[in-house]
């Protein structure tokens, strides 16, 4: 870290870690309100059916319930969402939403749910979504299943002359299951109408989505809706678009004329809320004797469930073979398939998790038969600086895959851990893998805004006003110290609020790795502008030029004295009282920054009782600047684990006669818990980059997708049995080694 | 109403009826957070005490009593204000705050006040602010009771020469008493402290004085401190400042680590809150014959109580008789005092309702003795726009008071009036009085800050952000109508923001008269940027030149084409999502507009039993441009019923043995009901002022002043008593009367 910085690069605990390991942070499930009524939704217990009719007499007779409303009564209001109903008239999975139940609490809103008698003419279903591309299948929407019409279609070169230029052709088939977020806060949204006026407490990454969304289902000006989420628990996704909790309960309060709480309990969360989207993907790739890729050939089918929320999922499994090593000839397809399966959307990322493990598995069988290195495959065919992003089309604004690879094996002493691993005896085996990762960050698509805004105290202190949501992450912490960064003050004087569309100005959805970038830049230029404010007013009171002042530590310099004058008695003399610094821009065309990585596992299977126990992963990461090393460091050990589940245990398991999820709790989904954690080594790889703020780039996704094919690929050096399908569990190991066994 | 306006000037409803008249407001006493405990303050006894020791301990034994404090334990916490602690260990007056005992609820608290045993040591009392003057006098700070140690003088001119020069000199007595402001809402605080950030709901006029004060009692940057007051029932000039109840709730959530309540019941809010301050006015004016004013004489004695918030409370009567009428010689003194009774400050107004009843009684005596019509004497002395404000010593900005006088005479037909009221037999008289009054407006105090702040959302929609208070007058709507103007945007399209210093800027109290000039103006400034910003988007979208854009009801139009691009498409295409407009400045020197008003009363006086009915005020009032006619006959109505309810019946009576409030109750205080409301007649003169947005006035205060002065000249006029103490009750109509008679 350079010292040219007094602020950034050093690392600094979050901000609000006090208020959460006390219990005094306040949710928005936290929030009551005087005369609030509870929501409770009528989910379908079918995967595939028309609701002919529903008597809800004996419900409303129950006393305390105040009303229950189905996709009629509120048919007036358009669709917020293109792809998703608020309530529904025909139920496309099991726990999609039919009616709304709002009584006095919960209990009493759950009681009357048993009472609503809906009259279902069950329609035939279908759950795989290569089932489900076929002219027989059940149809989810008239214009078919297919999500589009038509498969995306993505390409470069030819590649049937790259691969008659192979020396080897290597094709083989990978699945990924649907997941669930499983954030530890659910969804969650208390809508409350006053002065006209409509304010929704929700958990939610994208405030100003929500406030969108809503205005738009209920026919009012954006001015009237004012959406809060200051504290969040967690959305990898989940939440990165308006969810229909959020617009149900603005809907009901604005019926009822009272304010109105809608939480999902767990079970709700694991059947309601957006999904992971299972895939099927088929790879074939060519390679010359040396290693080098003359042909990429790849074929995704994506669930896309009920509401694919995302139409271009297919596509976003298709970027990673695209874009990760360079190769003339490349041709994808993308079927994004709709299936009675849940909702889906992203989660930690759009596609590359799926994609990441089945090329990074792919090359590694490719590596083993070329009999080269792993290591040496990706380092021969990682595209470089200088080849750009092949999927976007536009330059790379920096590269440090090279790094990433190189310090990461190193770290990881991986040539001398191939060696080792040659002669192993006993039942447990001990494996060593790689994976690499590259993705386009903030996924800043042109037009998409960045901004930020701050003020100046009369005594000095600072707010920053930043639309990014804190998720957990340490958001609110970087952005403070880019603040304090930038206009010279004390971090310690510097108080953030984020994601409340009255306060802080939209700065995008806090998901794509991209609020370091987005809101981090708006940030930094609302900073520069309001010191450029507070100078015209230190250089009048302090009678100096403008250009011979300075800031540090809240003091003010005039150049050639290195006596300070404090900030507050500056900042005392402000018009107005206070400063206003904004920021904003639209994302100009190309405004993408890039992540690179490359992660090493080393892990220890028991073939006794099919067991993984990952030792060790190192992480390499290119994050561009760190702004605080801290929760970068975090970031990197959240998303390993999570990630290291994502290869080993987590699966949303459906049953196929009847379409009912059989194991929607933590428990028997399995998530991981901190004794699953294996050992973890973050290396942080500065590229400074072209556009995030101070070279900054994002590190929120780039962890999650490398550790389930480096596992995959550890476990097959451990004991020669290859997976290609996720979760690796100990039941599949018991399998492939009897499989391999003959 | 001028036609270049296509908002303002055309009556609209306020923004926020619908919510207040069906119950749906949230005003802070409404508000519940989870774990919040609630305090009640020990108060005094006795008018004056030392607090030899507080025995808490059955009071901490009480099951539900969280904690118990003194001035001893928050001893540590500077004073907020140099006049006023937070809790005291010298009791000033029956009901000053000792202790604070926080509960589980407002009933355990209560119980717990009484289980405190305090030692009191009983100190010698003075309630007469003449009888604390005297050296004998006991003294309620070691430096004395005259506040600042020396009278405030103020004066122009030779007083000799002109009482020399006169042909009469007439001199009176006169006094006004300890008044309340019962605000519909008491004064009442909840403070939560999370994220190490402490949030306060308040009832204030002030939200940047509070987060200014709590941040320096507590000794915490600003940047923590989150005040806000959506919705407010009434200030009257009580809230105008930071309240104790603010600053002992926050220490308490602190000291605590929970949410804390505190709400003052009626009797605590008659006791603790402040008051205006009881005057003694010696009055002694010198005059020709023809009524030309030579000289002015003015002695105030201000009761200031134990706290004298606002130190300048005898100048503030004598700007009344400085600056009312031209006069080339005057001399005023004026002593503010400390006494045991309560604190005092501001209420509708600090100082003119007592100086105009004084002045417009003493000038009523001068026009009787000269034989002159009291409507001509006023039109012979009243300070011209040539002459200039005489007290501030500087030019007025406007003056209408000649077409005040002159079309209120004309619409309540002074002259055939006073012509009837000669012949009057019966026990019912009726009479008829007119009251002069002009003062700046504003009270535009260099330096202070003038802001505002509005966003333009991507549908096109506005929020107004301003740090004006909404206390029940119409601010939000006066601020949404200038901001609609300003931008061309339909005012349905507006939703405003009041006093919340997270989203607002600092643009002074709400009070003074102020915020239709300081906020509107800045309002009308941050309209002006966000407007410059959008139009800059739409020159570029509609690819024109932008000098031949304008805005018109939320439609762009080209010059040369009557065909309008909806501002919603030009919105759509914003950098950022949203454009902040903002607007700020210091008030720069002589920044003051004023405010002139002629009243004239229509009363029967019945002579059995002393009662007198006021039939009719008219009320005519330069308030410059009327941005809200429908407002500003609200102000002035209001205005109208509280002035006569201050000359008939209103007053806060102590009794002189015990220093006890004997009336803390709206019954007794004798508030006025509606059932007490004249026929009230507005006229609005629209000087277009200097400094105000669209050249607009103040006209929150003046109303106030001349209906207790036109009233006691009814009276006059009607039974041929004058009563030169207010107010005037039945009982001293009664006893005028008997010492008429002889």
């Amino acid at each position: 870290m350079s010292s040219e910085f007094r602020v950034i690069g050093k690392p600094q605990p979050k901000m609000d870690g006090f208020e959460k390991v006390t219990g005094r942070a306040n949710f928005a499930s936290d929030f009551s309100l005087p005369g609030m009524l509870h929501l409770k939704i009528l989910r379908s217990p079918y995967p595939h059916a028309r609701i002919v009719s529903v008597d809800a007499s004996k419900a409303l007779a129950l006393p305390g319930v105040k009303a229950v409303f189905t996709a009629k009564d509120i048919a007036a209001n358009p669709r917020w969402n293109p792809f998703y109903p608020i309530l529904t008239d025909v139920a496309r999975f099991v726990g999609d939403d039919i009616a709304v139940v709002a009584a006095v609490d919960e209990e009493t809103a759950t009681e009357a749910l048993a009472l609503i008698k809906v009259d279902y003419q069950q329609l035939p279903f279908v759950l795989d979504p290569e089932e489900a591309l076929k002219p027989s299948a059940p149809k989810l929407y008239p214009e078919g299943n297919l999500f589009g019409g038509h498969p995306a279609v993505v390409s470069r070169g030819d590649v049937a002359k790259g691969f008659a230029e192979a020396d080897l052709v290597y094709e083989a088939r990978y699945k990924t299951p649907i997941l669930q977020h499983a954030s530890n806060e659910g969804r969650v949204a208390i809508a409350q109408w006053e002065g006209g006026r409509l304010t929704i407490w929700d958990s939610t990454q994208a405030p100003f989505e929500v406030q969108k969304a809503v205005a738009k289902a209920l026919k009012i000006p954006q001015s009237k809706v004012h959406v809060m989420c200051e504290f969040m628990g967690g959305g990898f996704g989940d939440k990165s678009s308006p969810g229909r909790q959020s617009v149900v309960a603005a809907i009901v309060a604005r019926k009822l004329g009272r304010p109105v709480r809608i939480e999902l309990d767990r079970e709700e969360n694991y059947l309601g809320g957006l999904h992971r989207y299972a895939t099927v993907i088929d790879l074939k790739y060519g390679v010359k004797k040396d290693g080098t890729l003359t042909a990429i050939q790849a074929k995704v089918v994506a669930d896309g469930g009920a509401y694919a929320v995302y139409g271009y999922a297919a596509l976003g499994v298709l970027q990673i073979p695209m874009d990760v090593y360079r190769c003339p000839n490349m041709k994808g397809e993308g079927y994004t398939v709709n299936t009675n399966n849940p909702a889906t959307g992203p989660m930690r990322c759009v596609g590359h998790p799926q994609g990441t493990f089945a090329q990074e598995v792919h090359m590694d069988v490719i590596a083993q038969k070329l009999g080269m290195d792993p290591v040496e495959l990706r380092l021969k065919n990682y595209a470089r600086l200088e080849d750009g992003d092949q999927f976007n089309k536009i330059p790379y604004s920096s590269n440090g895959m090279e790094e990433c690879i190189k310090r990461g094996a190193e770290t990881f002493q991986w040539k001398a851990k191939m060696q080792q691993a040659a002669a192993q005896t006993g039942p447990v085996k001990k494996g060593y893998g790689i994976a690499v990762h590259a993705c386009n960050h903030g996924s800043m698509m042109p037009g998409m805004p960045l901004s930020g805004a701050l003020r100046i105290n009369a005594d000095g202190t600072v707010n920053v006003f930043t639309g990014a949501t804190e998720l957990g992450c340490g958001q609110k912490t970087t952005m403070a110290m880019i603040a304090a960064e930038e206009l010279g003050v004390l971090l310690e004087n510097v108080f953030v609020t984020a994601a409340d569309t009255d306060t802080t100005t939209d700065t995008g959805s806090t998901s794509g790795s991209r609020q370091t970038i987005t809101g981090g830049t708006g940030v930094k230029m609302a900073a520069a502008d309001a010191k450029n404010q507070l100078l015209d007013v230190a250089a009048a009171e302090l009678k100096v030029d403008k250009k011979d002042l300075s800031i540090r530590d809240s003091m003010v310099y005039v150049a050639g004295s290195d006596k300070g004058v404090p900030l507050d008695q500056i900042a005392a003399k402000m018009p107005g009282g206070v400063i206003s610094g904004r920021g904003y821009m639209k994302v100009p065309p190309n405004y993408f920054s890039h992540g690179f990585a490359a992660q090493f596992a080393e892990v220890e299977v028991d073939t006794r009782n099919g067991h993984v126990k990952v030792l060790k992963i190192v992480a390499a990461h290119d994050l561009g600047r760190v702004i605080n090393p801290l929760s970068a460091e975090n970031q990197i050990e959240g998303g390993v684990i999570q990630g290291m589940a994502y290869g080993l245990t987590e699966e949303q398991i459906y049953d196929k006669a009847t379409g009912i999820c059989v194991n929607p709790n933590h428990l028997n989904y399995k998530l991981p818990t901190i004794k699953d954690a294996p050992e973890i080594v973050s290396i942080m790889v500065e590229s400074v980059d072209k556009y995030g703020p101070y070279g900054a780039k994002g590190i929120g996704e780039p962890p999650y997708s490398p550790p389930a094919p480096a596992i995959a690929n550890a476990i097959y050096n451990a004991i020669g049995v290859r997976f290609t399908e996720l979760p690796i569990t100990n039941r599949a190991i018991l399998m492939g080694l009897k499989a391999a066994k003959g």
